[in-house]
């Protein structure tokens, strides 16, 4: 039978909550399709922080090699700073494994109200550079406490960095639209996003059949907020990945359903999937977080793994669930973590 | 009677349409109030550098030196790159006049209708630092052309730069509702922004009756698309003020009637006014260029300079010419740039 070795990171707040509930339903699509998913669970975190002094073991990203995939929860908790939790555990898991497409799927889902009047629906990708860029940890501060005080940090840009998630965001686009927008801001950033936007012009000759647009990240954000039906593919920076995927998340009504894959294209390293909320403190441990965002990743997880149709029926169940108003209370509805899954588990 | 000297350089596209559109509207309205203003134009902009292969003179830094205020009205031409039109006219005026605040209130007007659907009405300021951060000249290129090519770009925050502009923010808020919320990043820009919101929370110190929220800048944009009407003002770096900025406008139904002012609360320079728009090539010289941008950014000028009554009674009149339906083609009417400055004149 195929056999994928899973390793499963729950993390903190809600991911002990919306993993398991992912374990469970994907144990039951597997049943269904014929494969078998081999769990690792890593109790690494915020928690295994305060015990042991830092957010995984030292052997712990070796651990994760031999996995075929990885399921991330989300990571974080009060009172831990996100340069202890997050550059603990999820960036260098990013930055280890390569993992330098964070793939950002956003659709309207029927059931799911969003905040624009004329809501089209929509149906777009952000593919977010996930390794360099403005997320570097190039830089520092002088005259700590003085008042000529400063602090200076370096967004780096390689042409290998630009060109790699280029070509996976028109080689995506040529399946779906033809259309690749660009985020760039080279009239302010005019060192790093002129270079960005050579590279994507450079990329685009090679795809005659896909239409690049570039779009000044302030003017991008307007738009999509007035539209985002016009948008396919959109390719972006680390930094304008990040607030774009949020941004066009919120549009499609909420954050806690929003998917994300850290992918390493070539497959030498295992890739990881997490949902793009957080943690959610305030309601972990009452049952009722939204297991769509985890669930959602897992099926692009699925899919990454090679099994294809059993990640557009999980898809497909998700937006059945979703639009027959099987919700969790972050969506208007009533259910629990656990009677939205069963809900998908019969829509399965 | 007094007196004010405005240097006004209406630059490319539309510009050429917009300032003098104020320009008319402003003297109408100097004459109610018992003021008059001293116009001095200055061709300077896209046709100017085609002519003498620069933006401005050389001494056009100097010749504004003199004003009271500048007005501006867009910059930017098809073909000429921004790194020359933009970095040789608006920013280095920026920054010569130390106009570290760049000010853009955003507040939706009825009569024109935002993209939201419970669009609760919302008045939001946002306080962009406008003079250092993400927008700095240092960086380079290594490696030219090679596959190892790399192109750096260094972000600069000074401990004055940041203290400044959070001071602004806080004394705005102090006089409006007493909330500040702070656009960071410090989970993934983790050597500036760090920085940012330490010396944001000493600022805050000093104004207990100020609340300040941080929020990560991708939580921070989805917020605002969920509900603006929450936010009241935004502290932002130069690249993260850009963003929101636009977007918040977007949210108010355009970003051709907002508004900004590049100010130096010193008073030691002038500041410059101008529409957060740009120069709109496609609709240049159609004579329906909507002039509310620019008149709102006078309103902003008169205001600076002190004229508190005709600043108010100039934002009034916008808002009942908008009210009333009396709009140009971009807002879904079918006036004129000249017809709004009629409707705005007998409103006023
Ligand atoms: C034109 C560009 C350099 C400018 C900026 O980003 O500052 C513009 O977008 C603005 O917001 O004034
Ligand atoms: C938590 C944070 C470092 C992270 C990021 O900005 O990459 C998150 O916002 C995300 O989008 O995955």
């Amino acid at each position: 039978m195929r056999t994928y070795r899973i390793a499963a990171v729950p993390g903190d707040g809600i991911g002990q909550e919306t993993v398991p509930a992912a374990v469970r339903v994907l144990d039951a699509l597997a049943g269904l399709h014929g494969f078998r998913l081999e769990w690792t669970m890593h109790p690494w975190g915020c928690a295994y922080l305060a015990r042991t002094g830092t957010m995984m073991p030292a052997d712990g990203l070796e651990s994760l090699a031999g996995a075929d995939a990885i399921l991330l929860g989300a990571v974080g908790a009060p009172g831990v700073p996100d340069h202890e939790s997050l550059w603990g555990l999820l960036i260098p898991i990013r930055r280890h494994f390569d993992q330098f497409v964070s793939l950002r799927p956003v659709r309207s889902l029927a059931g799911v109200e969003g905040p624009l009047r004329d809501g089209r629906p929509f149906d777009l990708v952000v593919v977010r550079e996930n390794t360099e860029g403005e997320y570097s940890e190039i830089g520092g501060r002088l005259y700590r406490g003085r008042p000529q005080e400063m602090a200076v940090q370096e967004a780096v840009f390689t042409r290998l960095g630009v060109e790699r998630v280029a070509r996976y965001a028109f080689e995506l686009a040529a399946k779906r639209s033809g259309r690749v927008a660009s985020a760039t801001k080279s009239n302010g950033i005019v060192h790093t996003m002129p270079f960005w936007d050579e590279i994507l012009s450079e990329v685009a000759a090679d795809y005659p059949d896909v239409e690049l647009t570039p779009y000044h990240v302030d003017a991008l954000a307007a738009h999509l907020v007035l539209d985002p039906a016009r948008f396919d593919v959109i390719v972006a920076s680390n930094l304008f990945g990040d607030i774009l995927s949020d941004l066009t998340a919120a549009l499609a009504g909420s954050i806690g359903i929003a998917p994300c894959g850290n992918i390493d294209p070539s497959r030498q390293h295992p890739s990881m999937f997490e949902p793009i909320h957080g943690s959610a403190p305030d309601i972990a441990g009452t049952g009722t977080a939204n297991p769509i965002g985890q669930i959602w990743s897992s099926s692009l997880m699925l899919d990454h793994l090679g099994e294809r149709e059993a990640a557009a029926r999980l898809t497909a169940a998700i937006g059945e669930v979703v639009r027959s108003g099987s919700l969790t209370p972050d969506l208007g509805g009533s259910l629990s973590t656990a009677q939205v899954c069963d809900a998908l588990i019969s829509a399965l």
